[in-house]
C-alpha cells in the first residue's frame, strides 16, 4: 500500500534535532487518565496501617546520629541505634509535603513540573558498567560518560538527566563526582539529578548548582534545583552516607527521592503486600525526616518494589509482581499525598525482545501507576548494572510513544470527520480526500526507531533488527552533535570550584 | 545473589506441560481492574452519535441482496445498494446482544466465558506465510501449520485456536477450509475459530463442529461452539462472502465478530475520532444484521483501528495511536453493551525489540481497554501478513505475564507479612524466614523465556538472545508432543465429511 508516493519523505509530526533524528520537540504531556488502580480502598488502607504498625513498633534502625536527635527532637522514641515513629508524628510531618513544585533547569525553558498530572522521564543513573554492541560491557570511562550525557542533553523526549549514566572508572573515586557534575553542567542545559551519598558530595552538587544559577546554596531555599535519589538499606536501616545526604538536600530546599529497594523474597517479604508494607513504612521515616530538617521541602515517595527469582536469587524486573507493585506503591504515595517516582527497569542481558517486553511493562506500571518521575526511564540493562547506549535509543522511542499515548484524542467536530465520510463514501479510500490532505503531515506519531517497511524491502535492506538500528542512530548523533552553550564565567567558576575540592581530596570514602 | 542455592531447581508457580516447558495451567483469570478511559463518556458519546448519523445519511453499501432483503424487512431504508439505518432501528436490535457468553470446547473444562470480567486470548489467524528463525519467511504447508496448530495446543495460555494460524499453500484453495477444520478438531482440544468468507466454507465448520460434539448444525442453536471474523470492506461496505458468513453464523446462533479494518489515513479519516466514528458505524451495521437475523445472539464488536505511516502508506501497529483506539473501542463497545474484540499486534520485520515493545503496547491497549477477545494473541508478525513460530512463544511469555499481572495481590493479614518483619528486623534479611520458606515455591510468576542470569553467566552460555531461546523451545515443545485423544467415531465421521465434500468440489472462490 502507498499513500502519496510522491509525499514519501515528508517529516511526519516531529523536528529534527542537530539533523541527525526526527523527534518529537521537548516538553511535558500532562497525564489526564486516571491511574490504575490495583487496590481497593481498604487495601491500600490495610498496607498503610500495616507500615505505621511496623515505624511504631519495629522501629528503623537510623545509623547517623545527627539524624536520630533530629526524629528525637521531632517527638520519635529512640532505643539504641532506633526510632520509632508514632502514627500522628507521621501524620503530621506528612501534612507539610508539597504535593507537587517545580526543578529549575540551566535553560529556564527546560524547567520541569512534578506532581498532580505531570510525570518527567529521567535517563539512567548509577550503573557500573557501560555497553554497546561493538564492545559489549565493560568498565566505564569519563570520556564514554560524556557522550552518553551529550545522547541524553539531544534526546528530546528525557526531560532531565539521572545522576550520572554510569561510573568513570578512569577516574578517581573520591572526586569523581566533582568532574560528573562539572560535566553535567556544561553538557546539559536540561535539569540533572546530584548524588546523594554523604554530606560532601551532596554539598559539591548544591554549591556546584548554586554557581550555574549563579547563586549561594542558601539562595537554592525555596527553588528547588537539584533532585537526588536516597536508598534505604532495606529491611528498616537508613545508614550514615544516606542520611546524610537527605539531610543536606532537605536542609538546602532540595529534592529527595525517597526509595526502598525492597526485593519480596530478599530483603522483603516473599508476598507482595509485604514488601509493600516495608516499602511503605521506610518511604514514610524518610520523608517525615525530610521534613523534619525543613517543613514543607519537596520530597517525592519512591517504589522500587520487585522480586527475585526463587529459583536462583536473580533480582527480576518489568515482572507481572514489578508492575502490580509500581501501580500500588502511587495509591501508595497518593494516599499521603507525596509525588510518586517508579521506574523503567528490566533484568534482560541483550537490547532484544525481552529487554523490550520488560520496560515496556515496567513503563506502563510507572506511567499508568501514576509516576511523576520516571527514574532510569532509558538506558538501563542488566538489572541496572549496566547503561546500555543501544537502549537508550530503544527506550527514547518508547517513551516518545508513551507521550504520544497521553496526548488526547481530538473529538471536535472536524475530527469526527463526518463530511469527510459522506465525501469518501462506500468504497472509496481516503488517500487524497481533502481532510487527509489538510493534516496527514502531522497527523500520526513519526518513530525514531521503528522500521515498518514491508519484509521483502526490509530483507533487501540488509534486514537490520532494532538493536543494530538504533546503534547506527546513537552514532549518528553524536557525530551531529553539538554541545549547548554555557557562559565562559559560570564555566571558570565551576572550574575553580572543582579544583579547590580537589585540592581538598574530594569526599570521604564510605 | 543466591536465595537458598539448595533450591535452585525447584520449579517455581506453574506446572510441566509434557516435560517441555515449565508455563502457568489453562484457565481464564477474571480482569477486576476499571479499563482505562482515554475518551470521556461526552466524548464517546459524540462518536456514537456521529457514528449513528454516518449511517442514517450515508448509509452502508451490502452487496449480498439477501442481507439487502433482512435489513429492509427490519425497517432500513433500501437505497440501490446501499441500507439506511435509523437510529431507533440500531437502538433496538442493540437491546438484543447479549452481554457475555460461554462458548464450548470439545473438551468442556476447557469452555470459554466472554464477556463482563472475562476475557480469552486467541492465537493468530489468517496470515499468508509462515516465518521461523531457520528459513524465514516462506509459504506455508498443511504439515507446517499442523505444528503450530500444536503448539497452540499446548500452550496452556492460549485459551483458543484463532482460525488457522496460516494458508496450508500445498493443499487446493477450495477444499482447504476441509482440512484446517479436521485439523483444528484432531489436533485441539480447545476452543477453535471457523472461517466466515462464504456460505459454503461457513457452514462447512458448522456442520464439522456440530459432528465433533455430536450433534447436528440445528442443534449448536442456542450453543456456541465457533466464532468466526467478520471483517467490513472499509469504508462502509459489506462485501457478499462476510455477508453470508456473517448471516450464515447467526442463523445457527454461533458468535460473529464484526470488525471493521478501519486504517487511519486509508480505508478511513486520516483523524483518529474520524477513523472510530467510521468504525463504529460498520460494526453497528454487522451487530444488528446479527440481531435481525437471530435475535439474542451473540456478537461480539471488533476494534482494529490503526493508522498507516504517511511518509511510506505502510500500515503501522502497536503504535501510540493504535492504543488509544484500542481503549476508545473498549468504551464504545461498552456503551452499547456489546462484548469487545481488539488485538496483539505489531508491524515489526523480526522478533526482536520492536516486535516486543509494539506488541506489549498493544496488549496492554487491548487488556486494559476491557477486550473479552484478545485475537491474534499470539504468533502476529509483518502487520499480520505472518506467523511466527518464534513470536508465538515471545507471546505466550507476554500473555504468561498479564495473566498473572491480573492475579490480585493477597492483602490478608498473613501476607502483610507483619511477624515476619518484626522477626526479622532491621538490617536482616528474609531468606530464610519461615514466612519466606512456606511461600517461595509459588510465591513468583515463572517465565517461560525471560533469562534473569548475570550477564558473566548469561555470556558463557552463549549469550543467547530471546529469540534464538524462543526457536529452542518450540522444538522442544513439538519433539515431546501428544495429540490430545479424539474419540475414532468422531474422527471418522469427520474424515467421511470432508471426502463427500472434496467430491462435491468444496466452496466456490470468491
Amino acid at each position: 500500500m502507498s499513500a502519496r508516493p510522491e509525499n514519501r519523505r515528508r517529516p511526519g509530526r516531529g523536528e529534527r534535532t542537530g539533523g541527525a533524528i526526527r523527534q518529537l520537540p521537548f516538553g511535558q504531556v500532562a497525564r489526564r487518565l486516571a491511574p490504575v488502580e490495583v487496590l481497593s480502598a481498604d487495601e491500600v488502607e490495610a498496607i498503610h496501617r500495616a507500615a505505621l504498625t511496623v515505624l511504631r513498633d519495629t522501629g528503623m534502625r537510623v545509623l547517623d546520629p545527627a539524624a536520630r536527635v533530629a526524629y528525637g527532637t521531632a517527638g520519635a522514641r529512640l532505643a539504641e541505634d532506633r526510632v520509632h515513629l508514632d502514627p500522628d508524628m507521621v501524620a503530621e510531618h506528612l501534612r507539610h509535603v508539597p504535593p507537587c513544585f517545580t526543578l529549575e533547569a540551566r535553560n529556564p525553558a527546560r524547567s520541569l513540573r512534578l506532581g498532580g498530572q505531570d510525570m518527567i522521564f529521567a535517563s539512567v543513573g548509577g550503573p557500573a558498567y557501560v555497553m554497546d554492541n561493538d564492545r559489549g560491557r565493560r568498565d566505564g570511562t569519563f570520556a564514554e560518560m560524556c557522550d552518553y550525557i551529550r545522547l541524553v542533553q539531544d534526546l528530546n523526549v528525557i526531560d532531565q538527566e539521572g545522576g550520572g549514566p554510569f561510573e568513570p572508572l578512569d577516574l578517581p573515586a573520591h572526586t569523581r563526582h566533582l568532574d560528573i557534575y562539572h560535566a553535567q553542567i556544561r553538557l546539559l542545559d536540561k535539569s540533572w539529578q546530584t548524588q546523594s551519598l554523604g554530606r560532601a558530595r551532596t554539598m559539591d552538587g548544591i554549591e556546584m548548582a548554586a554557581i550555574m544559577l549563579g547563586t549561594t546554596p542558601e539562595g537554592l531555599i525555596g527553588r528547588p534545583v537539584l533532585l537526588g535519589i536516597i536508598n534505604t538499606n532495606s529491611p528498616l536501616q537508613l545508614d550514615i552516607p544516606m542520611a546524610e545526604g537527605l539531610m543536606t538536600l532537605a536542609a538546602h530546599g532540595q529534592v529527595n527521592v525517597v526509595t526502598p529497594f525492597t526485593l519480596a523474597g530478599a530483603m522483603a517479604p516473599v508476598t507482595l503486600a509485604g514488601a509493600l508494607v516495608l516499602q511503605h513504612a521506610e518511604a514514610l521515616a524518610g520523608i517525615v525526616l525530610t521534613q523534619i530538617v525543613r517543613p514543607g521541602v519537596p520530597v517525592m515517595y519512591g517504589g522500587f518494589t520487585s522480586n527475585v527469582d526463587m529459583r536462583s536469587g536473580a533480582p527480576a524486573f518489568g515482572t507481572p509482581e514489578y508492575v502490580k507493585a509500581a501501580q500500588a506503591g502511587g495509591q501508595l504515595a497518593r494516599l499521603i499525598g507525596v509525588p510518586y517516582r517508579s521506574s523503567n527497569v528490566n533484568a534482560a542481558n541483550e537490547v532484544d525482545a525481552q529487554a523490550a517486553w520488560e520496560s515496556q511493562a515496567a513503563l506502563w506500571g510507572a506511567v499508568m501507576g501514576g509516576a511523576h518521575l520516571v527514574e532510569h526511564a532509558a538506558g538501563w540493562l542488566h538489572g541496572g548494572l549496566t547503561a546500555s547506549f543501544e537502549k537508550l535509543i530503544v527506550d527514547a522511542e518508547l517513551l516518545q510513544a508513551m507521550r504520544e499515548y497521553l496526548r488526547p484524542i481530538d473529538t471536535s467536530p472536524a475530527a469526527l470527520a463526518l463530511e469527510a465520510i459522506a465525501e469518501v463514501g462506500p468504497g472509496g479510500h481516503f488517500f487524497g480526500a481533502a481532510h487527509t490532505m489538510e493534516r496527514y503531515e502531522s497527523a500520526f506519531y513519526a518513530p525514531i526507531l521503528a522500521d515498518w517497511d514491508n519484509h521483502p524491502n526490509w530483507l533487501q535492506r540488509g534486514g537490520v533488527q532494532a538493536r543494530e538500528r538504533a546503534n547506527a542512530i546513537w552514532k549518528r548523533m553524536l557525530a551531529e552533535h553539538s554541545d549547548p552553550p554555557l557562559d565562559p564565567a559560570i564555566d571558570e567558576a565551576l572550574a575553580a570550584y572543582v579544583a579547590r575540592r580537589k585540592a581538598e581530596g574530594g569526599a570521604p570514602m564510605n
